[in-house]
């Protein structure tokens, strides 16, 4: 039965609804890679530049959740990922679900989808679209839930980025990758903080950014502690520390730039 | 007349006022490249620590003052340093402030070291007090206000930490200083956030610490464009990152987590 045999070192077949900037680039890792990809995004969007590499184009989730075993999602949202599959017959399907989403939507999702007969793996992408496909860059996903879909695809999934999978309640993937996120998002926060304080100084802007950049690189792996637990013990005295913040916030006061993200910071930093 | 020519490559006398865990850091790389040093500290403290490695403990500011033409001051806050030298005289010392200060209070301070008779560099340190006296870690001290100054006794400012000297205005030190100091804040507080969110996920929390730090040091190179001048291009589109945001706060109030960094988060990346 040569023609039902699938060669096991072809790369395996898989369906890719969304074609944002994320989906975009993973689907050009797939097709680089050489894995026959159907594509669906809810807009024409880049489904034509997509084609040109090799796509096969749905015109419908519901077609192009049909065309293969394997479903990934990379939504807007989780409720894009519930309308999106509204119609489609899940049955016996795979389904890696790599949507931005809190943990208790995650483990809603993979009841969900096991209501209606597919396996369920999540998945936190914590990579910016460019990391996508460039090892090198360091990017990698989180993945929870059925730890048979993991296995199952894990060549699949390690194409566009390494892969780390952490254990078998779905929302674990979720929890990791929006605390990440989170972060970063205060990190990027603090960056344009730095910036406005000296919006108006004469100083040049980009050497000033190279710096920052510089001082947040050097800082970052400090920030293992703080992270990793109780809060690390610290050299600085209470006072020093506290004379510290007051200098920050009467500094902003005086640029006339918002206290909120140095104040919403002390209370993060105490109320662990 | 030998007994009153300074060989000029014997190393320079200086005071050193503050032995904090910075100052004392200060003291102990100026007593190990052979300067001779006299110290003063509000409380005894580690007073006998430096004297047994070298030290001249001064019983006053005023005396300790007294002792060298350089006199660095490294105190809880500007008014610390008011405070402290109250009864010195200052004509015709040089005087560094590497006290954590506002640039206003230090362009103040300047302007009040020079009514005294002193000429006035201020400096803020990009460092942790283990960086101190170790050149491959990358701290360095920002330096603003007198170019004579700083010029004057660049190898003995050298010893501790790098030098950076970035103007004439007393207050760009302290700004930048300042500036760097609270993005590192906010990067902290995004690590606690994290912390906070996994708290109760039964997640090895060590082993969470440590890809909180490895992803945030991936992504501090980055900061560079959102700290250098205008808010970067993102390929990622408004939508989805709105999305995004929604989802970091969703999980917040999912995990019980206060909401308050990444709403701030939000107005400092708008704000600027």
């Amino acid at each position: 039965m040569p023609d039902t045999t699938v060669d096991s070192t072809s790369p395996a077949p898989l369906t890719l609804l969304g074609l944002g900037a994320m989906g975009a680039a993973l689907a050009r890792t797939w097709l680089a890679a050489g894995h026959p990809l159907t594509v669906w995004n809810r807009s024409p969007g880049r489904t034509a530049e997509l084609a040109a590499a090799g796509a096969r184009v749905a015109a419908t989730a519901a077609e192009a959740v049909a065309a293969s075993p394997l479903v990934v999602t990379c939504l807007l949202d989780d409720a894009s990922v519930r309308e999106a599959l509204a119609d489609a017959d899940l049955g016996g399907r795979d389904m890696v679900d790599l949507t931005t989403s809190t943990p208790a939507e995650s483990r809603s999702r993979a009841a969900w989808a096991s209501g209606r007969g597919a396996r369920f793996l999540d998945g936190g992408i914590m990579a910016v679209p460019p990391m996508i496909g460039v090892p090198e860059a360091g990017g990698y996903v989180f993945y929870s839930g059925s730890r048979e879909v993991f296995d199952a695809h894990r060549e699949v999934l390690a194409v566009p980025a390494a892969t780390r999978y952490v254990g078998a309640d779905p929302g674990l993937a979720a929890l990791q990758d929006v605390a990440l996120l989170s972060a970063m998002t205060a990190m990027f926060a603090g960056a344009r903080h730095a910036a406005a304080l000296v919006a108006e100084a004469g100083i040049d802007q980009k050497a000033f950014g190279a710096l920052v950049a510089e001082w947040l690189t050097a800082m970052a792996p400090s920030t293992a502690a703080y992270a990793g637990g109780p809060a690390p013990e610290d050299p600085t005295s209470a006072a020093v520390a506290e004379a510290g913040d007051a200098a920050l916030l009467r500094t902003a006061r005086e640029q006339g730039v918002d206290t909120a993200l140095l104040i919403a910071s002390s209370g993060a930093m105490e109320g662990v």
